[in-house]
């Protein structure tokens, strides 16, 4: 049987790349983990991981962009309809979060934000808030402001429901917790912010 | 001349080991950080500070307690109409974390959500949460939902203004922060949480 859909043979060596790195940034710090240490896990040369990322840094934002998979965040609210956009936007990221590709990633994330949060601050400044404030109205600062505002309240509630999981909010179905989080990211995307 | 409010010897010490203690915690993981070290950086007996704290589980929680003083904040939110309690939390914290005690502790607190995100959790559970929930109206298992999304904000905040320094949230003076994120923990703590 023929299955034309298969991956192109890089495109799989490049994921077992990514898959590699996950589990060698979860398990040490960005400073102890190496090109040469990730290329020797997956069996591969050294020189590819550079050919496909660049560098460590590039390897990092690759392993962050391909389990939060920021451009499926916009396509998503591209497709719904404005008043639906917080909702839809914890929904994805707590099926992500919650799912088997979110699990390394908590460890990947704790370790970064510890030892060199200015890499998350980075990766979100560049790779996920313009693609939320890109779809916003209004002028640049004020878009800008707003996904700031929706990624401290993503941020807090990914930390204290799935790494540091507070009660009872750790516990919550996914449901529930887009009922209940989704209006505030609502207001921060296109409420009214001058009203308190 | 004589200081009539000096605090007592003894005060003074405590004082002294929580200095230290903050200061290895936030240079080395907890695991690497041993009461006999922290007694030698203050030069104290070590058996002097399991008196105090008990055990270092104890100390860590006696560092947080000291920095976050979360009897203030609930102090604040009794003095203050209901109408502002979210506006005074967020000022409090906002507050606390960009001050001198403030800065220390980001690193403390990054380490611990890394190494041992239930250890930040137990406290937030143990010494934050029930002060909070303690002030609301309702059945026990919504005052706890209320301070939980609450929390989850209030650390996202705190994330993502200080620890990541995502602008323009970095940015913001403490009036304006105030003004944007107040309202989402009013809402938490009494708002109509059906209400989407």
């Amino acid at each position: 049987m023929i299955a034309p859909n298969t991956p192109a043979k890089g495109e799989q060596t490049r994921q077992r790349i990514l898959d590699g790195a996950t589990r060698m940034f979860a398990d040490a710090s960005f400073d102890k983990v190496s090109l040469r240490a990730v290329a020797r896990s997956v069996g591969v040369d050294p020189a590819l991981i550079s050919h496909y990322f660049g560098s460590k840094e590039g390897l990092f934002d690759a392993v962050l962009e391909g389990a939060l998979q920021p451009e499926r965040a916009e396509s998503l609210v591209g497709e719904q309809p404005r008043e639906e956009w917080g909702r839809s936007l914890v929904r994805y990221a707590d099926t992500i979060w919650s799912g088997a590709a979110g699990r390394p990633m908590l460890a990947v994330a704790r370790r970064a934000l510890a030892g060199h949060p200015e890499m998350m601050s980075k990766f979100a400044s560049r790779v996920i808030l313009p693609r939320i404030s890109g779809v916003l109205d209004g002028p640049e600062e004020e878009r800008r402001l707003r996904a700031s505002l929706a990624g401290s309240q993503m941020v807090g509630f990914i930390m204290a429901r799935h790494v540091m999981r507070i009660e009872p909010l750790a516990s919550l179905t996914t449901d529930a917790a887009v009922d209940l989080i989704g209006p505030t990211i609502q207001r921060y995307l296109t409420g009214d912010l001058t009203q308190s």
